[in-house]
């Protein structure tokens, strides 16, 4: 196990109504609130009018980014700056998921940033410094946004997708009720648990030896998901089962799984780059690269970590080890089928017209060639995305 | 799963070799230091050395509670909030077990209240007062006292041992290095990894449904414990094994395996009066008491969670759920057995003279009468204690 700090303050408030906490949570910070969420899904469910209708008797000024886009662009984050740096804002309130979270992040982070807030992400070390304040409530269970100080954003002029993080950006305070993740549709609840799953996928698979903590973490809330993702897309409105994703979610990465180990992923920079061309959703890119990954990265030396993964995290009784890895990534490849992620590029409108740049692209912006579990260049991307194209067989 | 808050701010720098960060944590908190150590080990492994070298460099000024007691007692807590009061202390720095930091968290607390310390203790609720701040440097896999805000003191002229917490009482920083528990001998090795797979067991059987990401995370540090305690036992500077038993202490007992989960311990506050009465090792008590406590709460209700733990932690292939559970729990025996723990009470010097007294306190002082997992009234106590007299079977 190598060193690592573990340092996570966000005060999580798990449960369902719980709003009424919310000024008490505010009047921390101050009065002036950017209000920031999405397409409007948060008006749809009633939860807008909730969340104004406290911060309006708590006296807040209230002030609104709207419109966040699901890949979250750095144009709506300068937009954001704009309004807090005008109105004086003394606290941001993301409400939504992964991207408004993310886009919030970046928003209070670049505000008290004197460049442009594109110039911040690229130059990421500089992100090592003040944020305004972020509280959120969160919609969907997915990204961990709700607990770590990462964030992720897209500059579509220069189809860059591009993370950033820094401690000051880590939510103060995070609301996870899973009633307000309800009325997310089987697509989104779908694709949801795979980014879940992703996570603990990219954490599990590192070169550190001697993480029998983390791993066995990992594959407990892979299994939480596995159960509780089908139950949620066949009773939308199974409170358990959305408590149990809305909480693996934010335990996937706040770094339970992944501290302790050192290495890159190696499904998500490839995946950044499909959606940074494509914009498609983020965790049915990586349902779709995931298996095909895996394929690749099977070798006599990981078979071990495979076979351990479909042992335990799929209960494969096979005990030859390459032929339980083998049924452990057929078995990965078809539950998100079965979940109805569409499961080759082809069907999210993607041919193979741009892998070389977005292979380029994914080796360029990322440690991939070096650090990765099982290091990949160009060829080797390619390749990955060529066995996108059509159905897979893996045993 | 209920609602919970997990609201959790320790700094954890987890690893070897870190030592010289110390006067950079302490100078965040003041110069005036309360150190706070049991027996005298630290002194032996050299770690007190390395301690006060680090401080004296950074000019503060030290003061000693030292002599902390296995069940530390409040005699000891009144010598250091003395200390605290006298010498003007800012911070306490605990090195040792959960023992000492619990000390050091008591002391912490009574020196800003105004009354005696034991009257702290005995009105929990007094607690929710401030602090003043806590630094540990562990030196014991076991309590998780590291990373969370109770602590358990004694107060051997009432035979009374008790827990108390509050959030001022939760440390600032903890280092986490696991060359500090290399000289641990065996028996507290065991003893310390009983502790820590007694409170994932305590969490893990609890009334409340739908919590599969508790349970989870309790399955993979169970398993973690089970694989690497007997491994530290065998070579006790596999720094590896040191590491999963350190970090799966300290996340067994930080919430992530109770929060979202109601109900009263079971085993915790039996064994409590077996310390209070005859000061024996807490971990080794919880190891004697556990598989007969399980045998008591096995039923019709109850067995399909025994199975679940059979087959999650133990691989139990055995299909039929009842005698499953069985299996689970005779191997959860066998395996405190095969660490060299004594598994009946007389082998700690325990005969039934004080069952009836003991029985009645555990029962006075805490809800299992009422909330916990299988409710357990006077006679039921006496029972699983009768049960610990002799070796045992349970298939």
């Amino acid at each position: 196990m190598d060193n690592f700090n573990f340092h996570v303050t966000t005060d999580i408030r798990f449960g369902k109504d719980r709003l009424a906490e919310l000024p008490e949570v505010m009047n921390q910070f101050g009065k002036n609130v950017l209000l920031v969420y999405g397409g409007g899904s948060i008006k749809k469910i009633g939860l807008y009018d909730k969340v104004m209708e406290q911060l309006t008797a708590n006296g807040n000024r209230v002030f609104e980014l709207a419109g966040v886009e699901p890949n979250p662009r750095v144009e709506t984050v300068r937009k954001g700056v704009e309004i807090c740096r005008k109105e004086n804002i003394d606290v941001l309130l993301a409400v939504g998921g992964g991207s408004t979270i993310d886009c919030a992040k970046v928003v209070a982070a670049a505000t008290l940033y004197e460049g442009d807030a594109w110039d911040m992400v690229l130059q990421r070390r500089k992100l090592n410094g003040p944020a305004l304040p972020l509280v959120t409530i969160l919609t969907l269970a997915a990204t961990g946004s709700e607990m770590n100080s990462g964030a992720v954003i897209s500059n579509l002029s220069t189809n860059q997708k591009l993370g950033v993080g820094s401690p000051s950006m880590l939510p103060k305070v995070s609301f996870l009720d899973p009633t307000n993740t309800f009325s997310v549709n089987k697509y989104q609840t779908a694709a949801g648990s795979a980014d879940i799953f992703s996570h603990l996928i990219e954490n599990y698979f590192k070169r550190t030896e001697g993480t029998d903590v983390q791993d066995s973490v990992s594959e407990g809330l892979m299994r939480s998901v596995i159960k509780n993702c089908p139950l949620a897309l066949k009773y939308p409105e199974d409170y358990d089962a959305r408590a149990n994703l809305m909480w693996a979610s934010t335990l996937a990465l706040n770094g339970l799984t992944g501290n302790g180990k050192t290495g890159s992923w190696s499904c998500h920079p490839i995946e950044h780059e499909l959606s940074a061309f494509y914009d498609i959703t983020h965790g049915v890119g990586l349902a779709i690269l995931t298996p095909r990954w895996m394929e690749y990265a099977l070798n006599d030396e990981t078979v071990a970590k495979f076979a351990q993964f479909a042992w335990n995290v799929w209960d494969v009784e096979e005990k030859v080890p390459m032929m339980a890895a083998r049924i452990g990534i057929q078995k990965t490849y078809d539950y998100f089928k079965a979940c109805d992620i569409p499961m080759t590029l082809p069907e999210v409108g993607i041919n193979e017209e741009k892998f070389a740049i977005m292979a380029q692209q994914a080796v360029d912006h990322n440690a991939i060639k070096t650090a990765a579990y099982v290091p990949m260049d160009v060829k080797d991307v390619e390749g990955i995305l060529e066995a996108c194209l059509t159905e897979s067989s893996f045993v």
